[in-house]
């Protein structure tokens, strides 16, 4: 068995809110799709993948380092040893050959993508669902019936904030969605905590309650915020300062009692690592966010796992962001504590299968061999129509 | 005054060697013009970067993200107040906006080139080489007239290790080097000890010797490396592990008084101070190696040497990665040091201006305006050929 192409295209996903950082006008992913000589049902074997949003395409590490360095690996080091299915962790090695350590940037994304796109092959050999490969696999057998999925947005509306987020707000509780993050540090505290309480007031208590600040406070803005949202009992504090700044991480993990999140901007074992050694966060409150769509892959979030493991993080303290399927499909089959989901931006890419929908916070997972991006029509209108895919084969 | 255009190219430097971790036959960096509508000696100011060897061409950012960026701002935001120059942390600022915090890899050695490119052509406005105008902005008019420089080299010989690897070493002392580097961690302990004492033959001594892991051993292996090599006198020990283990540098610190070196592979202000916060690295014993080529040009690394310096690190202390002319500049005008140099490898890109020879291990800087790198042939020539720049224009 080999892989025998692989396609990738730009797709645009202008969105027009902006977080406290940028603005996600001009904001692309790369889309892919690894065709293989596998036949199932009458059809060649497609994987399909994405990097997913807020760090642009990268055709280039794909297509110029990554991608022929796969199609030009001796297929049979490419397979598991009887040869029954192709390694995950084999291609991985082979597309990661010959590059140094460190700078764990674009290269991780690009790797994310493909990764995606090969967990998805494998997973459809087998004939099963991702989330049940994942289950066999890694985690005894055991899985979800239901996985939390929580609201992503919360933004800022000018000339409107409370009319504006609070719609939003109902209408992501319309969804299903019971926790809801929202957006801080776009404006000064005090508005911030007005806002927050009109949050509060829609969601039905601090509980359901996240906040992120994107990275964009300086640590004394974090604490001032870390203390001042202590009484209302919120679900997480998101992103309080640079994702990479670990001693802050420690300060404001030492000086409140408010649980933090992060990893989003976090995409290597090396630098999670770091972060659950220097950065104070407590294995019985905090969260971990990786996105292995970005991070080069559930491959090496798998290394991520193990190793937050070994520093006595249960796997129910990660929450992976990005709001795709394959996050949901991780967390029922490893059973994570949840996923994020983004209601109605960076459409059509992310999001879940259309038919199944969100109750009272939670969902439930697909059936079908794979991801299960199929089960997504417009975003499959969108990969078949980018990566001129023939509609016939997937 | 405007930019008016960003050319980039990917120029190949293949290289027959490999170190511990990767080989380098299909190597290749960006190179890049960036033209201006100011006119000096009759001609445009063009100015010429490119990312330094070891981590591919990045086309797909500098096409698709930066250079864009740069191109529709509106120029008046990119000149100093009285619009006398260009001003190249504004420049940095523009080609840096909606980009998320993290995830410092590709991204940095595109920044990393055009930074160059935009360095030089302000140096050239003012007709002044970079290194005196580093000296009047950053270093109150001081700067160094000689630099010492080491070879970057010492590999692996299969089948003729003592002859192959003492004919470089000569070569490398025939050029005027006096510091030598080379590679260890690709072979047993015991060999590379072996490997070790050869060079101090030839170098003379154990002062004259630093060696190079590049990242590849692990914490154990890098102790008994430490112990093993201290009565040997060296230089340095270069990336013991993984760049972005810092606990394990605060080890071998903690275990050994083997002078430590790093930082090729941290590519921002954010990763260097994780380094000097969490790696036990020692500021009377050890040393920093930015690679501002790579690690988003000079303008972070100034930032990179500030942030060092409120931290205790002298300027002399950073030695740049790279072996090229902006490193060197840098070298003399902020006093750092020294830098690196690659005889024989990594051409035509790298090396310093062809007329100025290394007498007794130091080098002398250029006269001419910008960075230098007109003064350097054979440099040139690809430069020219890849960009399709016009020849009567630079």
């Amino acid at each position: 068995m080999r892989i025998t192409r692989i396609r990738d295209a730009v797709a645009p996903i202008p969105s027009p809110m902006r977080n406290a950082v940028i603005s996600f006008d001009k904001m692309t992913i790369s889309v892919l799709a690894i065709e293989t000589d596998v036949v199932r049902n009458g059809k060649p074997v497609i994987g399909l993948g994405f990097c997913s949003n807020g760090r642009y395409a990268q055709s280039g590490v794909i297509r110029e380092r990554l991608a022929p360095r796969i199609l030009e690996a001796d297929p049979k080091t490419l397979t598991t040893a009887d040869g029954d299915n192709f390694d995950p962790f084999a291609i991985w090695r082979a597309m990661m050959s010959n590059e140094k350590p460190g700078g764990h940037g674009e290269r991780a994304f690009a790797a994310g993508g493909i990764d995606m796109a090969i967990w998805d092959i494998v997973a459809k050999i087998e004939g099963k669902p991702l989330w049940r490969l994942l289950s066999e696999r890694f985690n005894g057998g055991k899985y979800d019936e239901r996985v939390l999925v929580y609201s992503g947005g919360g933004y800022y509306y000018p000339g409107k904030e409370r009319e504006g987020l609070q719609d939003e707000m109902r209408k992501a509780r319309d969804l299903g969605y019971r926790l809801l993050k929202m957006k801080i540090g776009g404006a000064s505290l005090a508005d911030d905590l007005k806002r927050i309480e009109w949050v509060i007031e829609i969601a039905g208590g601090g509980a359901n309650v996240a906040v992120d600040a994107n990275g964009n406070l300086g640590l004394d803005a974090a604490l001032a915020y870390a203390r001042a949202m202590e009484p209302y009992g919120l679900s997480w504090f998101e992103e309080p300062v640079d994702p990479l700044d670990y001693r802050a991480h420690a300060v404001i993990c030492d000086a409140s009692d408010v649980p933090i999140a992060t990893g989003e901007n976090l995409f290597s074992v090396q630098d999670f690592r770091n972060l659950l050694r220097h950065g104070g966060m407590r294995p019985h409150r905090d969260w971990i966010q990786p996105d292995p769509s970005l991070c080069y892959g559930l491959t090496e979030t798998l290394r991520i796992l193990d190793d937050a493991d070994r520093m006595g993080w249960s796997r129910r303290r990660c929450v992976p962001h990005g709001g795709h399927q394959l996050g949901l499909n991780m967390a029922a089959g490893l059973q994570l504590g949840g996923s994020e989901s983004y209601p109605g931006v960076f459409q059509p890419y992310g999001g879940f299968a259309d038919s199944i929908p969100i109750i009272e916070g939670y969902t439930t997972l697909h059936d079908s061999p794979g991801i299960g991006m199929e089960l997504r029509s417009k975003m499959m209108d969108g990969l078949t129509k980018r990566l001129e895919l023939p509609l016939s084969r997937v």
